[in-house]
């Protein structure tokens, strides 16, 4: 790549401080911004960097005030993380693959693939399976009989996807994510051994849903469990049986939901985040990373930290105290002996 | 599948509240309640949807009350959930599978698979594996040499096996599993490198047992990680090397159990838990999701909470005052004042 | 294997005390140690175990005491856990793999592979990929166009490598690991939908890396992901865009880095912790399992404990005030009636 800062500037709506004219030839991080390239400031703390970088130009927020000289031109956006995003896009080069069908995946002939779809090689269609158009299939995916993928969708290598899941419009779900397997569900008989209940729904992924590598969506006992469209889910995320995820919910990894639980709309879950089932949860909702919810929340918009967790700032006040209990401790204990001796100096006048 | 009520009541030995005449086309959940369908209540937390429900008939414990006027019929039996499992089969449609040896499977001729066996295609068995009768083993499996697996198992997409694994009779794998990896054992030598303790042992999976999606279990360094029969094992679990599970044991989702710890038969243990190595826990424990085990435990049938975890109910005490912990605080502030003050005033009395 | 305990002695640097001349015929567990086996004392928890073992010889630190008298032979070592790494490394069998490159792999004509390299079954290998020599891939391993691979590393089945992704030499990979797949990084637009931001860097794994099964490391969004070199990864782990993992530092399962964060070297981190993003580790940390590392940390060799995590210590010495906090709480309310008597002993006397 090689592009006028100018030309950059007329693609993300950015007013510019510095010439135009300057050349890019490509991005790098702030902290390690290279000559002749385009980077950008996003998150305050990597402000200082901004004054001694050698990239050519930075991206920052419409109303970004410099301390310190600069070397570097300025791109003022009204979205820094917007403005990345577009240009990224000019950047990226993407996972390889072979337009068309391969001839060594093995597909039902029932099965319908829609036009422009490319499925690679050692991929499974089973029976009964209907894929959109423009669709991606890549190598060692697994797609079980009757399941449905909406056009623009793009299945990474290994995804295994069981019978009858129903995957929207552009979603994009990484390697060796597992979607439609059986919930965990038994039910103990006389004899104390577990009895399988059969898990006879399925998993619904609406449109421009995004699926992180390794993560499980568990299909439901009855019914669906279901991602709501524009969610985002990380890595390795467990989500069980009959859970409902709401629209643009987006949830960090090692994160996991139990059973029949509804998480709303809007909300950002932080990773390993633990969420108990048959729970209702508010839209909009913040949860820090490591929370454990153990009750439904109705406050929208409200935010949570702990095990069980508990308002955020309740926490983070409770837990400035526990880094103190010690000492807590040992002021109990001293005013003990003062109550003690104010007593026995009582005491002594009560007997005088 | 069409049906009359008093099929299903003979099914499961149930009595009914209503005509045994109704027709049943399908099942639902209780606060989705379908016409037509039947459902069941087995959390009393959904209660007060059997009141609305449009559901034909509602399977409930047999000593149910109902506190309004019921528009269902109601099949009364022991254990809803036991109910439930019987009933389900019946609606059940499963992950299809070929019969018989796919052409595109690499078999070692020294393999031997039993009868009524099925193996899909871009299946990998190596060298002196020998499979029993009955076996379901699903596209992209990896079977490794020398593993056993019992009759009437399913391996489902994408499980891998490494070698010498031992898999019980009607055992359930689920789709990109992983047995028999390398445990993490590692030396550090004089120059502070890590080398390699080579993990020679293997894993053994007893009858019975169902494992979840993406859940790993490291073969042992010496001897053999044990799943005893009945254990059920959810989604995304780590079983470290050496390890032993008890019978019925059953473990929620991204639960780790660190190196050479034997955990009893019949525990519950909550999603998230961590437990540290070489540890050894009673049966019959209750183990509350995110705790962390740090210390073996004698007392069977006990119940566990928090990092550490101590017993279920000092915790929730304990917790309880966390919340209040800044309040506290500020008592303990109060309190020193309130002295203060009383020794001020002892102090001038005694001057006078 | 047969072999004379003098023999092990010469191979391990190790005194012996007992006779040369006893005949090993394998390894066995101390607890566990059956006739005619070594076995190795390297935890104390375990020392009892010697007393009875009916192994015919242990493997002990140089200056083991023996407290009662011994059965078995002692072979003293410099460190049990280096000398067993030799050790087993005698009895070890591996996984199976055919010698050169399988026709069923499908191979890209422009990829480059190596002398003594061995490439099984149902691999895609894209376009423009390197691999060095004496490397060993798996069944069902996936390497994305323009990917690197140094001598002598082993991708086990199912590992998943999206483009242009760099790893060293002598590094082992586990089975369905993923690297590359996309960091979690998205713009809200106006709208209040999530615009993905390209992520156009790649993830470089140096040499002497172990990566456990089914464990993802994301590419960076700009830049590279890097693990360094002698790293080790258990199963299940997180590592987010734009991590950085120091030389030598090892992670125990389940553990989750955010993006942008380095990790220092010789780094020893427990399970199912979480570090949050953007932050800097120093070296040498000893990091306890399940702690929620939300800070930079500057004391190199420090301990830490808890979430967010504290000073090891004081983790340890305010958890066992929590545990006491329902009498902490019940002592400040007998103080304050305390201090109300006091008062009104006071008050009386005031009166009078």
């Amino acid at each position: 790549m090689q592009i006028r800062l100018g030309q950059i500037a007329e693609m993300l709506g950015a007013s510019v401080d510095g010439s135009p004219d300057v050349m890019i030839y490509g991005a790098s991080k702030i902290e390690e911004g290279k000559a002749g390239t385009i980077t950008f400031l996003a998150n305050p703390k990597y402000t200082h960097f901004i004054y001694d970088t050698l990239a050519a130009a930075v991206i920052v927020d419409r109303g970004f005030k410099p301390e310190n000289p600069l070397q570097a031109s300025l791109l003022r956006v009204d979205n820094v993380y917007m403005a990345l995003s577009v240009l990224m896009a000019q950047f990226q080069d993407k996972l390889s693959i072979a337009e068309g069908i391969s001839p060594d995946a093995r597909i039902d002939p029932s099965a319908v693939i829609g036009e422009e779809s490319s499925v690679d090689a050692q991929v499974i269609i089973q029976k009964g399976v209907v894929i959109g158009k423009h669709v991606k299939v890549y190598g060692q995916v697994f797609i079980g009989n009757d399941c449905e993928i909406g056009d623009h969708t793009i299945l990474f290598p290994g995804v295994k996807l069981y019978h009858r899941c129903k995957i929207g419009a552009r979603c994009i779900i990484h390697a060796n994510a597992v979607l439609g397997s059986d919930g965990f569900g038994f039910a103990k008989d006389a004899s104390g051994n577990f009895q399988k209940i059969p898990q006879t729904g399925n998993v619904v992924v609406e449109d421009d849903v995004e699926i992180g590598a390794n993560t499980v969506i568990d299909r439901a006992s009855l019914g669906s469990t279901v991602i709501e469209a524009g969610a985002k889910l990380d890595n390795l995320i467990q989500i069980a049986h009959n859970v409902q995820i709401g629209r643009r919910t987006a949830i960090a990894a090692q994160t996991g939901v139990a059973g029949s639980t509804r998480v709303g709309a809007d909300c950002m879950i932080g990773g390993q985040t633990g969420i108990v089932g048959h729970l209702t949860l508010a839209d909009k909702l913040q949860i820090q990373a490591q929370s454990g919810i153990a009750a439904s929340i109705q406050e929208e918009g409200s935010k949570w930290y702990g095990t069980p967790a508990i308002p955020y700032r309740n926490y983070l006040k409770s837990y400035a105290k526990f880094t103190k209990l010690s000492e807590m401790s040992s002021e109990i204990d001293k005013l003990k002996k003062d109550i003690e001796q104010l007593q026995s100096i009582i005491d002594d006048r009560q007997i005088k």
